[in-house]
């Protein structure tokens, strides 16, 4: 998918929501455990089903899926694979914060990409250029860098600041735009850093942001529009426990619905002025 | 496995070498392709069986076994119970770089030593310390956290100085002693990195150091010796390339164990002080 598509999508969806698929085999309806024989699948599609028309982005998370051996990956596979068909308009990330030497990382590109088929993986800076540059050889696919982070380690390092008072996760901004241009390029900034997003515009005013945090880790939609959209939107805003797990009776998927809606509707007026 | 009997292992068996089975079909001999029914594992199985003797650990690399979507999987997954079950004296190290907040560094943890059973997982630092703190849950288990590693892309990021001089990978190594001992944690350093093992000395003289980069990465074994070792030897160094498929015929088993017993017999030397 394009940035131009991708936006389009978000235009006429009046969304800019990403579903994190976060599926955790013991926070889902046990009911599930007992009648399926794929709970972990059939949670998913029953969320997608009832979520599709809210979002723009699914973000399936490798690693609950990972925990479950063998079962778990097959159930990521088809999990992919149904918004694939389905719904063909979504952009899925895979949310696997890889990297590595330059001819491993060709290999978890290979994975996410031509096994997988998604359309973006998240990666990890801290290998540097080598580590990044092999995901980038997939036209219309996209790495998402990890930038600033929503949670309290981010403070550990990714604000230690050179004698010039330039802080890492700004460096990571500006040298990872040698490699890559907003057309294949994303960062992860966390929606609880607020009044950080301004800061992070000065480097990267045209990349779209994946924003983790909102809901469960206690980001404001508010705050991180205010800062962070652009032009073209600019923001996907990722909302996993909020919505996946608002309610674990049999009406699950109708109220993760009704929370996807909700911030539907506060994102249709924040692009209301875009549109 | 416990810092103490990793230590006992490499005086028994004369060896501080990591066997790195970064397994690619593209690699193997083609006459596996025809004859088995899973090359991959059939090629590891024989590695392990004729280097066994020569090295105290196994790294397999998540990234080539994921680029073969769930045959793959089962592929590393079998190659790990192979290793425990028939050499159980083997340190196992995930080489997955792993790293996200929390909820999900925990998910990676359930999945590198509850399913796959492995002693180590290597993991990635920027996100800091919830998303390393979840592997250190498990007693006996160890995390492998990439402070220098060995490729080009290292100049990007983990060399950068803050006002006191102090760099990243510094940073990363006191840091990371607040929330684990050496007991628990280990470090990536890359062999090419020569002298700034000394560096690397002054803020974990006690911690193993994984050392990736000797052979096919130019490396060298002496210097990392020279700068590196210490009293409890401290080092594991990996050949991954350099030892697998350093043949291709039917006899490669019999030329990777070979290569290993050329680095085994030249890693007894530098041994003998210690022991």
């Amino acid at each position: 998918m394009t940035k131009q598509e991708l936006f389009e999508n978000i235009k006429r969806k009046k969304s800019f929501l990403c579903v994190g698929l976060d599926t955790d085999i013991k926070k889902i309806p046990s009911f599930l455990l007992d009648e399926e024989e794929d709970p972990i699948y059939a949670f998913n599609t029953a969320i997608i089903d009832a979520t599709a028309k809210y979002c723009v982005a699914y973000k399936p998370n490798s690693a609950f899926y990972e925990s479950h051996g063998i079962e778990g990956y097959k159930a990521l596979q088809k999990t992919i694979e149904y918004i694939r068909i389905k719904y063909p308009d979504q952009f899925i990330i895979l949310d696997a914060k890889r990297g590595d030497i330059g001819n491993t990382s060709e290999m978890y590109a290979v994975s996410a990409f031509e096994d997988m088929k998604a359309n973006a993986i998240t990666v990890a800076p801290y290998m540097g250029e080598d580590s990044v540059k092999p995901f980038l050889k997939y036209p219309k696919k996209w790495i998402i860098l990890l930038a600033l982070t929503s949670n309290k380690g981010s403070l550990d390092f990714q604000l230690i600041e050179d004698k010039n008072g330039e802080r890492l996760f700004e460096k990571v901004l500006k040298k990872s735009q040698e490699w890559a241009t907003d057309e294949q390029m994303m960062y992860v900034v966390g929606a609880t850093q607020g009044e950080m997003f301004a800061e992070i515009r000065k480097y990267a005013p045209n990349h779209f942001l994946l924003v983790p945090g909102v809901g469960a880790q206690g980001g404001s939609l508010a705050e991180v529009v205010k800062y962070g959209m652009n032009s073209q939107c600019g923001l996907l805003v990722n909302s996993s426990r909020a919505i996946i797990y608002a309610d674990n009776t049999v009406d699950f998927a109708y109220t993760a619905a009704s929370e996807a809606k909700k911030l539907q509707e506060e994102m249709a007026v924040y692009l209301e002025k875009l549109i």
